[in-house]
């Protein structure tokens, strides 16, 4: 695949390229999905998020007590319907929540793009799988989804504390129920902890340099279809000086769930420099010029998050390689 | 510093650069300062190990019962006029014992190279470091140390079994009286431990991929003299190629025993290839070709030890060029 014909064969294809993005609310979907919209750009890519189809809104959920994670809780054959026109290279009335009234919004005619990402609760159900091309699940520890649960719906959406409080302890055995078991059929899973590198540290004592951030596991389904080599240029010299963030990386292949897998960790954060490189190269190879620059504000903190991005998109590019090549 | 100075400003050295390298016997002080040995060059580098300094033979000690881990069982006092000796450029008659045997060997004239490794019991007791220039403590846990030494005093040395063990357990209080302290005195301190590897693989599943090995968690003194960047050529595309073998490489600053310090862990294996090409890369900054080559037996299994050992030796050269800039 040379670096021109990635952008001109995306726009050649009859069916556009499905991604699925599953995981709880306040997963942190559209973050991780987000490198593949950065990467390959906005006027091939469009993003549905499947909040729309939920069946009731939030006064309707006041009242009826049912969960939005509750599959009877959505139109999901609706869904499935408009995966299958989408396929076809058709249009569909797309259903909208507005999670700032939490009321619908008229539909929205939507016409497919080359790359379509599909973000929602249960894009990742068995009936759905037959039109996803690649898929995601986003799976952050439970004291993490808390704290971005909290900040997205009290301190943006201007929900009530108390009543938050309340319906996370109400979803947790309904993630368990109706979310969870979704990952088992996701190319890439993609859990998020709190970072532990204070782990490497061998007495515990204050470590003013150990910023606090995440971690970033990855679980990766290997791709028969390697693109070629991706470099990162690691300054080993740069490990033995003070002033350079603290970071690990590891990989190691594995079986579960009946399948080979590969677990990637990301701990800690890599200059912006390096990162730069790693996108420049990414460029290269898919001759997509990028358009929004990496956002400046909390780069220290996420960029486990970032470099996660960046080698999901990285593993999608060779997912379009096998389709490609089909 | 050029890549031809380094060879030549050596041979030019007035007084001999000193490596000292304790730690208890059987950690794999040889091992650890291979690195230096082989990067640098026998002809620039000889050894001396302390054992000859020991006050009693094999058969001497099954009598009096003491330990060669008691300073007062050895002639520190000797020990430190032959590295003052030394320090002046002025050749020593070196004590030598003979482990086949248990015996000591007639004393050997023994003349300074530009870097002399001194290993032993209590090389980085305090009266000894004004003399040396640069010091690695080999700290394996207990497990490990044990499987070692049982692998060298049984199967190669010949001891008996039972004397070994009983040896060992009376030893544990003698280590952390007499050798463990100098830990905090070393420029890098070099733990090992079996490898940790299957933590990430997510779960308890049997994975043949993973093959026994060792983890080495560096501590290092940062050096104020860095050299250029040492820079890995590290394939990304490779971490999601499921017949790589597993890795993780992790570096984090921290405060400790009074003074700054970098954690670096290193476990799992990397490539022969990547390993050829940052030995080709030293070679380049030191200018100095390797004459031996890696060995290549239980190659895999222990290149995280080999992976240290360029590391080491990297730590080594930036102090080096300390000493060549003052």
């Amino acid at each position: 695949m040379s670096a021109a014909t990635i952008r001109d064969r995306l726009n050649q294809l009859q069916a556009p390229i499905i991604v699925g993005v599953s995981g709880d609310s306040g997963s942190g979907k559209t973050t991780f999905s987000n490198g593949i919209r950065r990467l390959i750009g906005s006027d091939l890519v469009s993003t549905i998020c499947t909040d729309g189809y939920h069946k009731e809104d939030r006064a309707q959920r006041q009242k009826s007590g049912r969960l939005p994670l509750d599959p009877a809780a959505n139109q999901l054959d609706l869904l499935l319907c408009h995966l299958a026109e989408l396929k076809q290279g058709n249009s569909i009335n797309l259903p909208l929540y507005n999670h700032g009234t939490g009321q619908f919004d008229p539909p929205k005619l939507f016409s497919p793009t080359p790359i379509i990402v599909v973000e929602g609760l249960h894009v990742l159900y068995p009936q759905f799988l037959p039109f996803l091309d690649f898929s995601l699940y986003v799976d952050p520890e439970r004291d993490v989804k808390w704290a971005w649960k909290w900040e997205r719906d009290v301190k943006k959406r201007g929900h009530k504390a108390e009543s938050l409080e309340q319906e996370m302890l109400q979803r947790e055995a309904a993630f368990i129920r109706w979310i969870d078991a979704q990952k088992i059929d996701a190319h890439v899973v993609i859990q998020i902890t709190q970072s532990q590198l204070e782990t490497l540290i061998p007495a515990r004592l204050v470590d003013p340099q150990v910023s606090p951030g995440y971690k970033v596991n990855l679980i990766l389904e290997p791709t028969p279809y390697p693109l070629a080599g991706l470099s990162l240029p690691f300054d080993l010299a740069a490990m033995l000086d003070l002033n350079r963030p603290p970071f690990l990386l590891a990989a190691a292949p594995f079986r579960s769930w009946g399948r080979t897998a590969i677990a990637i960790q990301i701990d800690g954060n890599l200059s912006p420099q390096t990162i730069g490189e790693l996108e420049q190269y990414i460029v290269g190879v898919t001759g997509i010029p990028i358009h929004d620059a990496m956002p400046s504000e909390n780069y220290e903190k996420v960029s486990a998050t970032h470099f996660a991005q960046l080698l999901i998109t990285w593993r999608f590019l060779e997912q379009i390689n096998q389709i490609l090549l089909a």
